[in-house]
């Protein structure tokens, strides 16, 4: 096998290459190597790309992008049993260290010494090939594409909410911001038998695939009013939770109105600057719980399960693909005409 | 049975009178009546007595105050089987519908029908002579007064904020804001097994007076930066939760630096204005919890059971006492001198 | 309106008439009256029409039968805001007392001192006008039939034993027995997400019908080894919860064998004698949890969510109707050609 | 350092010995070196010793006992950061795969592939020198000598059966069986805020140990009836908690009727047969919860840190010591005299 091969590298802010890169030898003996199928542009790709940080991670050396993938095994480690060579697999991108408390506690995303694609210093995924450990890249099942698989890593983020917002049957569920995440989470929230999903965005075109993918009510926060609909919609009660995703301070604000007593709040969007105005004597009040969400941990498995039954439709968000070869045009693209698309994948 | 009693009536602002009101009929078969022994003064009686209201809650009608109390039952309904004359009890002061959802799901604090002392229109406890369910007075165990029943309703408030955050043994905790409430939540914390309390205020003899009662650590954040010190204290991680008990905004935007990954914050103290600035991004990279908490629910039971165990030591927090005909000078004189008292008693 | 009305009145064993019984008068400020539309016969009106008791239950005086209730509301209390005249609506036939730890803790289903129709000494719904507390008399949204309305108490039971059970999207269910209760519990267990359910019983046709259902398996235990289908339905794990509708004491004591480590076991169907060996070493190496549950609480609003959104399938359930004049007769093949009906209707 | 040590060698039933055995290598970039200081006699290696095996467990090969160890640490791995040469440290027996659901989800103790020390065919601890993963190695703290720390491991069960119970404060509990287990799982329970413990068994010395330790109540069941007493010392109401740890048929079966309606029932003392006669009909009224635990998982830091806060006293449960040369004696004794015996403990 070829001992280089082609990735897309993040030099510094605006420039992006595709160019040889070292490719890596041989699985360990509980990994995979993985013939990369298709990756899925991510906000945060872009925002490496445009801004060179997130936080307190900055790009200071090259770095390889992408972190949602799909791909083909082609070799298998010696205690592999889960896979065989020829197997489409979902690729779960964050390696966690397995010794401190949160590792053990069952919440990996947490774990401080996490190695994760595309987050500097750690290489990402749009690369021709990868290795990684078996026990993270998931067999797809019958029907589910690689570019499906792709998107199981923006559909986990979706999971990991519900799960930790507790939708369950009867569950009334507003969606704040109707991007990937939002219009995924949203249909999660669906699947987990919420009956009443009320999404928000400024793009009409968003709010049309929101109500096309089960939203009983869109609403523009340019043009109406929020609170006052979605109470509307309740009997004056409010929802059961609010799956914040779009980021936007007016949204975040504006969410302890949106909740009925008791009802929890879930953070999911990155805000910048990110301090924002909470009315607190709500949140006392009417005892809301609001709860942040970091990545996922122990989403995929159900992410896919939803996926193969039909109950999450992914192809609806695929809105461009871009040839492997394009891959620099097209975070190119997300970065300028971002509220025209949903999701961009790129396909080998 | 005299068919007038005294109590301590809120007439506007600034207008508070001993004055001759009709005393309460015969138990229905489900109640007890009680002479009231002791009521303590609380935050919310002065405000309403100086501002007269308290979010929506407006005094309009002249208004009996007070709803931390303790009796001696003098005659019992019918039905009533839990208690019999001459039982000393502690009150719990509020009576739900027992129809909505938040009843029936055991979260009655949430009812939005409650009935509840001193609460605008209900009249409070402040009074000779008191009706009230049966099954919301609770027996006092040997060896607890009737002073110490009357504080079992702000230790039911730190009881339930210790319920909602899930204080476990090992916990270590951060109580910001050492008045009743704080220091009550503190106590609660370490008596549910928290080895870490640390305490924030700006008045060095309520810190003082945490430290007599178990804080491990105590911290002047007008003097000293409580952020630092409390990583110092933690090994750099942060406690597991933060209890909110000041309401002062700078303690609230401060509370998701304290906290360890995956940790909690309940706010209990309310906040003037309402809007506080948080930091969200330190939220969702951190998975933080929050969690408003308001009144109580079935804390009556654990409150007493702690202090009929010597677990939560009430007496050190009772700073001052009045007769009865002095209610009106002891509310004044909480108005006036708030930081240098912790709880004032009313002796009947 | 008449003082008098017709009911189903079981005065001792074997001895069950039609006749006239005082009419219940005026609904209290805080209830409803209703015409009563549909009732279902249950297991628990044969047993006691048969035995004449259940476990310490014992009919001793004169009883009227039945507690699956749907009707109109002809009457409302003054205080009733949720109904109006001509409302039909399903009935919840327990009244707990609302002052017992169990009642404000949210399980009032446990509550020792709960009025519950049919359960001696307590009358049932089976005559032709009741009176009832508003909050538990849910209306019926457009589309479920009061014969429906009558099916929701049983789909009540399989919705409290999913949520404690825990199903979830992805879960793994098997269904032991597949008579009224099972049957609803595993569409209760489909609609909450499972993604395979396996139903065992004796019958053919029940068999036939959980298929129908959406029983991924079915398995009939009088022919087939239940553990060696279930495992090899699951590539040798097992399942995630069993739902034990039987009260069978094969059923029971195999259940540890089809949950797969750290699984769980909902109890649901009362079996005779009570006493049925369990592997205890199982349960211990595994970490099974096990979980009895006894009627329900807060599951009406689901269940009737659940059937007005066609999750839940009650129709092909009902597989005789009776009028009322035939009340008894309905009730007497009941207890002879059992295995052959799933549920008996009565029409009023 | 010398490639032989000393350990005590299981080869057949009866058949035990200490022998000489290659020692450890080096230790990996994760992994410790520790002297062993410390072992405690655990009934499984009476059981393996005297029957050869423990279920599906069974001695096929020649296997070192002991799992119950306390060390100090000889040589650090090349990443270890949490340990020096020279720490005392409590070691956690079992290495989980880090790659199943089990121990993504934080119950590593399910894991079907995990390494534990004297569980065959893996060796155990009984010997000079052992290699173990750093992050299963917890310092111990000031004042918590190595005989203690090998009493983490039993103490790390009765943590774990207290946290799946959910005891908390005002708790009432139960312990079935005061063997070292049932002691030191009461500890807990008294630590985590119960107000009652009740121990029973059959031995008089062991009442009074835990009498001494906290229990308000001792019940010897070869001489008094067990559930008249429990219920009699709670009201009638029985408790909130059964803790098991017994493993006799009669407590076993007897635990249904010793707890309250809504209770708890957790299963730690394996029993020989496995198959005891439950009453599901009990369990299904009561709504009673069972849980089977399994060895703990995360439970160390706990463990340890109660005894370092003196709320665990280990000390009164060593019964009797013995210097590692004398270690089949030890062991043998045990399995003779094992009622007179708490724990024995082996000193290098």
């Amino acid at each position: 096998m070829a001992d280089k091969m082609k990735a897309v590298v993040l030099h510094k802010i605006d420039d992006l290459r595709i160019e040889e890169v070292p490719a890596p030898g041989a699985p360990g003996p509980d990994e995979v190597k993985v013939r990369t199928c298709n990756v899925g542009v991510c906000g945060s790709d872009v925002h490496y790309y445009k801004r060179g940080r997130i936080g307190d991670f900055v790009v200071k050396e090259p770095m390889i992008l992408g972190h949602e993938t799909g791909g083909e095994v082609i070799e298998v480690g010696s205690n592999v049993k889960n896979l065989k060579v020829g197997d489409k697999v979902a690729m779960e991108p964050g390696i966690p260290c397995w010794k401190c408390t949160f590792c053990k506690e069952g919440r990996y995303n947490l774990c401080q010494d996490i190695f994760f694609w595309a987050t500097p210093p750690d290489h990402g995924s749009l690369a021709e090939y990868l290795v990684h450990p078996a026990d993270f890249c998931f067999k797809l099942p019958e029907g589910v594409g690689t570019d499906e698989a792709a998107m199981i890593e923006p559909l986990a983020v979706g999971v990991h909410a519900c799960n930790v917002a507790g939708v369950r049957p009867g569950s009334t569920v507003a969606v704040t911001g109707a991007g990937p995440i939002g219009l995924l989470a949203m249909q999660v929230a669906l699947a987990y038998g919420a009956t009443t999903a009320i999404a928000t965005d400024v793009s009409p075109s968003r709010l049309a695939l929101a109500e096309k993918l089960g939203a009983k009510l869109t609403i523009n926060p340019a043009k109406e009013d929020v609170v006052k609909r979605v109470l509307a919609a309740t009997e004056g009660e409010g929802v059961d939770m609010v799956l914040e995703c779009s980021g936007a301070a007016q949204a975040i604000s504006q969410s302890p109105y949106l909740v009925k007593p008791g009802g929890t709040i879930v953070w999911i969007g990155m805000t910048h600057p990110p301090e924002v105005e909470i009315d607190q004597v709500r949140l006392i009040i009417n005892e809301i719980r609001t709860q942040g969400t970091f990545r996922y941990a122990n989403a995929y498995p159900i992410a896919i399960n939803l996926v193969a039954a039909g109950k999450v439709n992914l192809q609806p968000l695929i809105t461009a693909r871009y040839p492997f070869e394009k891959a620099v045009e097209a975070i190119d693209m997300c970065s300028t005409g971002k509220a025209e698309q949903i999701k961009v994948m790129i396909d080998f």
